[in-house]
């Protein structure tokens, strides 16, 4: 019998992923520290492995060389018979699955944390992609009563096809980091060491987890993908203006019908015609001008989340 | 004969180039947008000429595709003999030289005002190559009265090697605007904004120069080049710490002997060795990596600049 996503097993196989995206320098540059030292990411229960996911786009600093690796981690390319021909990142994606995976399988680590930076300023941002996952959530409450000063947000993203494609849909549960406002081929100091801080964290909650502790209930608010709003272009793509300055910087405050989204290079506003009030995410984020995105919505909603009981003597045993 | 740097006569052939590096949004989408509205460039002496200077990277969002297009308008480069095997650039910077040069001679172009930015914080920066140009002195002096409340540098860079390679030293007189912080790939309202309205007052100041004004004579700061440092690397060119967070986005600040300049991942940091004060600027910008500057030194010095005499009626004659 195989541990599924929710189960009452210790989490021993957990990975490290950085680089996913090449030029999100946070996680490239801690996943090649703790290969060099690994003794950061152990405890006592278990010792997670570091990844440098997508090497080839990291020595060139681009997000990817062939195609988004984050969004290439489905069965048909995790299944489909290697070619010379491949994209570069469906190659990769397929040696990653090997060693993290098979995914949807019981061989598959129980748990891979991803690491990305956005130019956006969102802050720190756990993004998990199954809805209500009662494990993601008491982690994203344990960092936030760990991290009082550091405003760390639960954005729930159900991909809007059929079948998961990021990189932690590999291990049996998963969640990704996102930290910003940090410019695509920058580190800083600052945000590298909140990253790192914050993946202490993680492990901590999961070695607290795995040694059998119970997490009580609690509520807690979290953002719900409404989909996406596109920059205005002219038909053939290019932008005919940008994010307004008064939405600029300005992720995860409610904005309201009738306020201003986009400065047109023509002087004009273009107003938030929706109904209700969002909360706008990943505003004017880099990568997402080739994605059609200017931004995210997002409702905010507030949730209880139920006690996450406590392993048994039996159930903490390794398997 | 032929007008040269400092010499006496309209500027009548003006060109304004952006997308120099394909993924500096202001000069990317301004050419654009002047390309299709090029009445915004216009004033009753001359009309300055949009040029989307690197397409291929500019579509890619990219710096460049095979070279730094704006490392390479060398006369070697310029001068060699056409092959298909060429790098991207290369082809590029001939096209460019035929259409606004060719350098050196007096078919060029007047002035190139050639637009950029950076992901540092350096606010408005003028960047000149040829040591105190009275034309740019006075320029960057009728920009700073001109936008009170915007800090506008001026910063001599003289190329270490014997020859320019900048877009600018194509044109007999030229200068670069670069404006952050922005990150690569992404068009901020506000630095769009800033960029628009200093490339017309640069516009202004060339059309009172060419009716015969008068400019008096002034003292103001300049920044000159004093060498770049490096990130702390490993052997294999890997970083080992960025900068540190007191430095960071301290772009024209004064650094100080002793005060620390990176934060290594160990946790130590790394202290200014120098034996005076410096201006540090491009601090931790993202396509300064591969180059291995982390930021430019420069000293502060405070310069007497000649009034700027008005052209004699014969001289402002169209040749
Ligand atoms: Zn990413
Ligand atoms: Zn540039």
């Amino acid at each position: 019998m195989c541990s599924l996503p929710g189960s009452r097993k210790p989490l021993l196989r957990v990975a490290v992923t950085g680089g996913t995206h090449g030029n999100e320098m946070c996680g490239v540059y801690l996943a090649r520290y703790w290969l060099q030292n690994p003794g950061e990411l152990q405890r006592p229960s278990f010792s997670a492995m570091p990844v440098l996911a997508n090497p080839a786009a990291t020595a060139a600093c681009r997000r990817y060389i062939d195609r988004d690796l984050n969004r290439t981690f489905t069965l048909t390319f995790l299944g489909s018979t290697a070619t010379p021909d491949d994209p570069y990142e469906v190659k990769r994606a397929q040696e990653l699955n090997q060693l993290l995976g098979p995914k949807g399988t019981c061989q598959a680590f129980d748990f891979i944390l991803d690491l990305h930076n956005t130019t956006a300023n969102t802050g720190a941002c756990l993004i998990s992609e199954v809805s209500q996952n009662p494990f993601n959530l008491h982690l994203c409450h344990y960092l936030q009563l760990q991290n009082p000063g550091l405003p760390c947000r639960l954005f729930q993203f159900e991909p809007p096809g059929t079948e998961s494609y990021s990189m932690d849909s590999v291990s049996k549960n998963g969640i990704s980091l996102e930290l910003g406002p940090q410019p695509q081929g920058v580190l800083r100091a600052e945000l590298f060491s909140q990253m790192r801080a914050m993946v202490a964290s993680i492990l901590d909650f999961i070695e607290l987890f795995n040694q059998g502790m119970e997490f009580p209930a609690f509520e807690m608010e979290v953002y719900k993908n409404l989909g996406s709003v596109d920059f205005p272009r002219t038909t053939d793509g290019h932008l005919t203006g940008t994010v307004h300055s008064r939405l600029q910087d300005h992720d995860f405050e409610p904005l309201r019908p009738g306020e201003p989204i986009f400065k047109l290079f023509s002087g004009e506003d273009v107003l938030y015609e929706g109904d209700s009030v969002v909360y706008p995410l990943f505003v004017n984020e880099a990568a997402y001008y080739e994605k059609r995105v200017a931004f995210l919505k997002s409702e905010k909603i507030r949730i209880s989340v139920p006690a996450l009981p406590g392993l048994t003597p039996s159930s903490t045993q390794t398997p």
